[in-house]
């Protein structure tokens, strides 16, 4: 494990992005999610995805400009075809256009298809909440998960995450309806650990505990049959309203070269009034207060990323070894670029997406 | 068990409705919801919430002709005051509302509180789905689930439905987010059976298997951490939305003379293009077709109920004992009830409730 300074960190994937053609702002919005994703502790998120996004950006299945292009199918519902642009580019500028909107319709919403990968939801509907409104975001991805009583994986991990203001936090609700991320399979297989029963099928649709056995199979989904239909119907809701691909049909996500035929939905609530805010902070209190079974407190949504947010960003980010390494030699070459390049470096085109704080960071 | 023809069961309902002053479409409305749980295999949804409601209404808490106050609160976002009127009329009443309004808008949302218990939500969902547009709605209800971790009920069964368009049938959601229903402790306890382990606690915060202790306890979340999380984030999202009450605050769905204080979320999205619902038909027909682990055929969310109630509606409704009882002897006096009053028989002032033919029924 290397252990890197967050500043560090975050300039270093800015430089990276720069020397494949992604202007200033799109550059810190990406690295903010990544980094983001490595505060809260969830470097399946994290800058461990540069990588594939940098090959993507290579291979033209990334474009690294686009902001998607906008059009509004009702007064508040907005359609993006997201012209393959980078994940939480494409996704802010849709979802800075639906939250302004919100203001006028009370809700608007944002259909995206052809976005490369959003990455942490949290990180969105966070957003929205601390700046006072309601956010629903959900999005499909490569067919990993079996139905239930089924042996082939034929559903995404189709993540719903939900952020609502409170005090003193926002609650901020991010879960896949797999039972575990692939990533987590991979990483029991690289360490030679079992698997827990239940978590997994082989290729051939049989229960496994053989971590190796089972990245070449499928996950389980989340809370059994409940968990399956809402797996499921997330992936048709989605699918529907993005008009995008479903099931073993989806692609972009997982490999380096093949356009997003995924689709993402976003759906925004304008401000709840200041005194429901309170109240349902003192709510959220009195469930982290219910007498827990064990030594554990009850804890809500969100209060573990967040816990674990501000002790990372004091101590700096564990990056595992191999991602340092290859992160690194991106960075030299990104610098080569950069001094070979000064006279070329991208301008900043991104008039749509609007300049964000270094506070306004979740 | 009586077994109790559907056209009979149907009437008898609406003229219990009718001897307690609830006018003609409005009474079937509330009989369509609760003959279309029977039909479906959900009796804990059917005639034998009658009985509750009747209560309610001779108690004043649940108002015979009130259809709720709408307030646009913006183009698209519509705060329904339900004034305490039959949870399906009022319901019903928004969601036409929505449904009208998201044909310009493309989405459009009724947020509700003061409204009387919803029902079965696949009811209202697969409506919408079936006449091509797509559905989502939540509610709340009475705390009845335990945080993870935690000892007391502290969070709603809060259901989640959703219902899409596809060929040949709509995909409809509808799921509890408690690992079980407390009709079905009651049940379990009712027969002296058992619980599973990991359904419930007792009253001290304790794991039990008797189902007596659990009535008195609370119900386990599905899907262990991850559906605490969701079912716990949907209690926050409505009540913040309806601007109702959380956690223990809540009433009126449970009890026979306390004001409803629970909130409910529709969200409507405009009709999707035909070759979207074709391919998600697909889709839908790839999954039921996944290889099974068992003997059983894998199903899609919708496909139980569906085959149950075209089974129920030919051979119909099995009505338990107590609950038949109680309904034939609230038939009789409303019968007494109608030839008494006959020349006051309520008239029909619900001119915002469509007309509804038997044959868009689900």
């Amino acid at each position: 494990m290397a252990l890197v300074e967050v500043t560090r960190l975050r300039r270093m994937v800015r430089e990276i992005l720069h020397a494949h053609d992604v202007p200033e702002r799109a550059a810190r919005l990406q690295s903010d999610l990544l980094i983001a994703a490595e505060l809260r502790g969830h470097p399946s998120h994290g800058v461990f995805r540069l990588r594939r996004i940098v090959e993507r950006l290579r291979a033209g299945v990334a474009d690294p400009v686009a902001t998607g292009r906008h059009d509004w199918a009702g007064t508040a519902l907005l359609r993006v075809d997201g012209e393959q642009g980078l994940g939480p580019v494409v996704a802010m500028s849709a979802l800075d256009a639906v939250r302004e909107r919100a203001r006028s319709t009370g809700v608007a919403a944002a259909v995206i298809r052809h976005n490369n990968h959003l990455g942490m939801l949290s990180w969105y509907v966070e957003q929205v909440a601390l700046a006072g409104q309601v956010a629903i975001a959900t999005c499909t991805s490569e067919a990993l998960v079996h139905p239930w009583g089924g042996r082939r994986p034929m559903i995404g991990t189709n993540p719903i995450a939900i952020g609502v203001p409170a005090q003193p936090h926002p609650l901020v609700l991010d879960m896949a309806t797999g039972l575990v991320s692939m990533g987590k399979i991979h990483d029991y297989a690289n360490r030679g650990l079992p698997l827990p029963p239940g978590w997994a099928l082989d290729a051939a649709g049989e229960p496994t505990t053989d971590a190796r056995a089972a990245t070449a199979g499928s996950i389980a989904p989340f809370g059994e049959a409940k968990g399956y239909a809402l797996a499921l119907t997330l992936e048709v809701l989605v699918a529907t309203l993005t008009a995008s691909e479903t099931g073993t049909a989806v692609r972009g996500t997982l490999d380096s070269d093949q356009p997003s035929s995924k689709g993402d939905l976003f759906i925004v609530f304008d401000r709840p009034p200041g005194a429901v805010v309170e109240s349902i902070g003192a709510y959220l209190q009195a469930v982290r207060d219910t007498e827990p079974t064990g030594d554990a407190p009850v804890q809500v949504p969100g209060d573990r990323s967040r816990l674990r947010s501000g002790l990372t960003a004091e101590q700096g980010v564990e990056v595992a070894d191999e991602v340092w390494q290859h992160l690194e030699t991106l960075h030299d070459a990104a610098r080569t670029h950069v001094v070979a390049d000064s006279a070329t470096t991208p301008a900043d085109s991104h008039g749509t997406i609007p300049e964000r704080a270094e506070s306004e960071r979740p």
